[in-house]
């Protein structure tokens, strides 16, 4: 089983991630958590080049990084991991990069979605946890998170982006589940961390039960 | 006027490209000196994931991380560069993607191209400067000199090859230079460099004189 965690900034993707994993394992189930950017040694010295306010990229740069990263992510962890039977726990994966650089950047979605393919084998999630929430809300929350752990000098690129980015990404992860509405599992992310798992967790098992 | 230097390792390509800077300056031209990977802040941060032995990646990341190289550098530098009326010579450019990533490691060259073209924009040398030798020659130069510089361990991941691999990449630039006649100009990379660099200057000549 494969399943991603989907979402703007501040969304509360690494909670949920963690909580379902202590779920699952309680179940009795093998999970590996990961996420991209930096799932894998490479990925981890691309991460930066991604993330960091000071780096300077054009649009195909920035693309090609994330499916670079996601190209050895896929080889070399996820799918060894789901051959041997375990479940993967994603935070980001493809969606995220149609949401940010086909709706927040406006690059063509088509030829993203046929690079994407290639670069991850075609290898798309079974199910998909979209964690919702008015992007000035997550933006905050991303802010605040930053201010506290001082993560955001080194990783706010994209939380320094406009409103009306993220306005898109959120519009662009909304289509997205409209379109697949049998992979997407809408959740709200302003309710409680507890409330987002109790829903996120009936969703696997519609799926998986 | 856009020219790149290309061949296998130890072919000599920056010390003609040096040379040749030297007598285009001479001449009164203004031309920028650049190489892929690593011709840009971004493309110098992509170099060393690309080309330290340690470092572990699959065909599809490899080929991604020197596609955002090139994106970024065709962008920042290069374009700027030849729209300021510069004289722009590289180091390694698009072909080198083609030989080493699809006659070397055997991936679909006409997907290749076609991603190739997307990331550089389209943007195609006007000469490029073929320095071509035995496969051996050429491994026995480049291992001589990282010895003498201790560049082996930081940079040698393509250079530990085998020599089969090598030998396809030479035979991928010639069927290149063999397909675009026009476009490739092929240098006997075992005679002196003074005398590689006059029949360099006498292609350049014959195309732009």
């Amino acid at each position: 089983m494969f399943l991603t965690v989907e979402g703007g900034e501040g969304a509360g993707k690494s909670t949920l991630i963690r909580l379902l994993a202590e779920a699952l394992k309680a179940r009795g189930l093998t999970c590996l958590c990961t996420r991209e950017p930096g799932g894998c040694p490479l990925g981890l010295q691309i991460r930066p080049l991604l993330l960091q306010r000071a780096q300077t990229m054009n649009n195909r740069a920035e693309l090609l990084l994330f499916l670079a990263d996601r190209a050895q992510h896929v080889a070399e962890v996820i799918r060894p991991a789901l051959e041997r039977g375990e479940w993967v726990l994603c935070d980001r994966y493809s969606d995220s990069t149609i949401a940010y650089q086909g709706c927040g950047r406006g690059m063509d979605k088509d030829a993203l979605q046929r690079l994407n393919d290639w670069a991850s084998g075609g290898l798309w999630p079974d199910l998909t946890l979209l964690l919702d929430l008015p992007a000035e809300e997550g933006l905050a929350r991303a802010r605040a998170r930053n201010g506290l752990t001082h993560r955001e000098e080194s990783e706010g690129r994209f939380e320094s982006e406009a409103l009306a980015f993220h306005q898109r990404i959120r519009q662009g992860f909304l289509e997205r589940a409209a379109r697949w509405p049998e992979r997407f599992c809408i959740l709200d992310a302003r309710r409680s961390p507890e409330a987002v798992l109790c829903e996120a967790l009936a969703a696997i098992d519609r799926l998986h039960g």
